[in-house]
């Protein structure tokens, strides 16, 4: 979008404007954040938190700059195409996001997030639920005010103001439709593929894994995965992220010397992100509308490359040879002993970050249930732990009674204040699967290609359908247009079905 | 320097803020520049150059704010310590500097020395002068309209206006005086040498030389030279450079597999200015007090590394061992032959930046010369070729006649505008003859320590004389406090004499 020659539109050109350097700013704020995670020697840290600090509250004038609400208004009088005037929405949603809390509560909430994060890396090490608490509790005051200001603002419930930041449009009601229909059948199709997997034997490939092979198989899957290396790299961090800007995409990936397939299926999660915006419209590019619709959204593309192709069969196919060739033969890479391995289900597992597919949205659904009352005022951050073993043990079936470092404490998410998001990860994993439904009414060999090599197929209708389609489209619209309906947790159960129980 | 708490001296408070803010923004600039020189994709780089222009034109804003002059008028009335009248010293020249050229101009300059290097790099490999040479004319015009602004500005003559910019209070007067000298006695030096060299049998350590194995040479040379890797890191780029800020310093050097002395020297230098920063006051940073006092004092931290101690005989006792353990053993390792190897003169060498200790000073002697004529109007541009013959025949006896691409089209500088720099090269290397002649008198033994690897004897001087003095005082100030004496050449004329005739 050349924002420079609009002379028919000037207040949509000067909006246009702003958010270009908006884009520009957060491209120094992107790199330095992803060198911060990579590069950064210790003793940088704080003046690179002064750095950014400076930067951030420069962002926050510019976002916020009042001349904006006059510009809004005019522009929707003038001339817009199509595209700007779904930019303009866009435009409209990121100054009322900017522009909805009062900044005393802003900076609360970043102090007392910090100083509960900061606490928690130990405390939760620790097992210290008590120590813990306090700051907890400050965090879901200050959350509670952040939603009722944003309820107000929006004349949403007070949830679903908080979840509309990360999927706009998503609401609490049609949640409780989509996990109140996974959790009929979830649980009980988990105990029907555990009965099917005790009878079956799976070899684990042994280590160790020399993290310089890793780091090889790690290039060469990105590759073949179709990321561009003239376009982004490939990095190590303690945290896996897919970073940096559309224009230079920065993914990272971790290592352990004894474990290839977390990096495995970690490197390939992030590349599913890393194809997003690497696919973004280029002539879009500084403007919201080439943005990733919601987190949901995003994630349903690292979980169409992690869940719905490296775990597929087909995919086995391609793995097994990078993975002799790179690790030397070992008969566990045979295809499908890697097919079993990967689909391997573990319920006894108590940490979200590495369930498998399965389990994975009832951790989601617990932690939905808990942090949506939390937020309604229905509990107080004290009930917490008991309402989280209860959860745990009706969905999953495991006892965490005492055990809050593998409990209610796993997350970074709500020590960080940051309350609303869990769903996305779900959502993200049930349009992968309508997404991948869609693909085969087309391409109904799509699984051979997959194991010949030929990932297009795929590719093309994501391109076509997700990565250049931004946020072009409010979000209800956006899945109806790619698959036909709306969101069905169908899909996602006729997946699971087949590949589980096949 | 704490400026939050300064009430009775408001002015000088509000100055400092400002400071430290360009300081942050300086930071963000810095590192996104060694990105882009060490990590960046190709198809990253225009986004990078929209994002850096964008935080280059806050920068301006910031350093032009008119505010300013009136904080500055009135901070000289309010009860400042020494440190403090000095900062603001700095900070007035700053200033000054920020507002001494019109926009207009600035941007010409910007724009033409932009394309005048873009074309320079293809015109140089190319020989191709008369191409060069209307981009050079431009160039070379608006850095008369330059000079003449800041000598407008300043009262200073044009050539000194360039120059104070790097060197501040340093004349052509008196580089005259000091490069006169060295004219008088230094061609002579040099045959001097030559017919002692001619005597002398060298052993040339025979390759290949693996880059991974460099790479642990340069990490243990820049560990032994006292680099802190807590606050810093070493990578590889085309360009060698100390890039990063003060409390993150980024080093880099290049590596040839058929060449390790390069990336020795080149390692080692960057390492001088490296510690430099990492040893400016930390109470200080964020303020122009704690920045190098000129960039010949920088250069004679870089120089004091390579030539004052690497390349002294005694330093070969500890590069013998660590080549050997790194490379496994070469006759050519011994540390007499590595002496003889890394001080043996090439005056048949036409490139400055591969030039010896000896020869290097008439390489910018010319330069001086040619660049202070062009801009005080005694020739034109289309002069420089006959001008360059006639000086290198005369200064080093070589024939550079239709050799544009080795001759004065070999650096960079000046198809970027950068006139009234070379100077600096040459009094670093001064400086730090003179720096080391002081350290010597209070500790006579300093070949035997640094033989015996004990450094700190010049790294507890360098520490107390120069890295923490930062800009506290004016050039001849700093040099007379630390030497006892203005800069003297004959310091510099008996460490040659006695390296290479001794």
């Amino acid at each position: 979008m050349d924002t420079r020659t609009l002379p028919e539109k000037p207040a949509y050109a000067e909006l246009a404007r702003l958010q270009v350097r908006l884009h520009r700013l957060n491209h120094l704020e992107s790199m330095v954040g992803w060198d911060r995670a990579t590069m950064m020697p210790p003793k940088g840290n704080d003046a690179r938190a002064a750095a950014m600090a400076e930067i951030d509250a420069l962002v926050h004038r510019l976002r916020t700059d009042p001349q904006q609400a006059e510009w809004l208004g005019a522009a929707e009088g003038e001339p817009l195409d199509e595209f700007e005037r779904a930019n303009l929405r866009e435009i409209r949603r990121t100054w009322r996001e900017a522009n909805a809390l009062p900044e005393s509560l802003v900076e609360a909430r970043t102090i007392a997030g910090a100083r509960c994060e900061h606490a928690w890396r130990t405390q939760r090490f620790a097992n210290d639920w008590a120590g813990f608490l306090p700051n907890l509790r400050e965090v879901v005051k200050l959350a509670r005010e952040e939603a009722q200001f944003l309820a107000d603002d929006s004349g949403l419930s007070r949830y679903d103001a908080l979840m509309d930041r990360f999927e706009p449009g998503m609401r609490a009601a049609e949640l409780d439709r989509i996990f109140g229909d996974l959790k009929q059948w979830l649980p009980e199709l988990i105990q029907r593929v555990l009965r099917k997997q005790a009878t079956e034997t799976v070899a684990v490939p042994a280590g160790p894994f020399p993290i310089e092979k890793q780091k090889e198989m790690s290039h060469e899957l990105v590759k073949l995965l179709g990321f561009d290396f003239q376009g982004g790299r490939l990095d190590e961090t303690t945290h896996p992220f897919c970073g940096g800007v559309p224009e230079d995409v920065r993914l990272t990936t971790r290592y352990r010397e004894e474990d290839f397939a977390r990096a495995l299926m970690g490197t390939i999660h992030e590349t599913g992100h890393a194809r997003f915006e690497q696919n973004l419209r280029r002539d879009w590019l500084g403007q919201p509308i080439a943005r990733a619709r919601s987190f949901g959204i995003h994630e349903s593309q690292s979980l169409s490359f992690e869940m719905q192709i490296a775990r597929s069969p087909g995919f086995m196919a391609q793995l097994a040879p990078l993975l002799t060739r790179v690790f030397g033969p070992n008969p566990a890479f045979e295809p499908g002993n890697l097919h079993l391995f990967f689909t391997r289900v573990k319920p006894g597992n108590l940490i979200r970050v590495e369930a498998d597919e399965l389990t994975y949205p009832l951790h989601v659904i617990a932690r939905y249930e808990i942090e949506r009352a939390l937020i309604e005022g229905q509990i107080e951050p004290e009930d917490i732990p008991a309402l989280w073993d209860e959860k745990m043990m009706k969905l999953l079936g495991v006892d965490t009674r005492g055990n809050y470092a593998d409990g209610c404490m796993q997350d970074v998410h709500w020590s960080e204040g940051l309350l609303g998001y869990f769903p996305s990860y779900t959502l993200g994993a049930m349009y992968a699967a309508q997404w991948f439904a869609t693909i085969r009414k087309s391409v109904p060999d799509l699984d051979a290609r997959i194991a010949a090599g030929d990932l297009s197929p795929a590719f093309d209708w994501l391109a076509a359908n997700i990565w250049s389609q931004g946020s072009r489209w409010e979000l209800p619209e956006l899945v109806r247009r790619a698959s036909g309906e709306a969101l069905n947790p169908a899909h996602f159960r006729k997946h699971l079905e087949a590949r589980y129980l096949g």
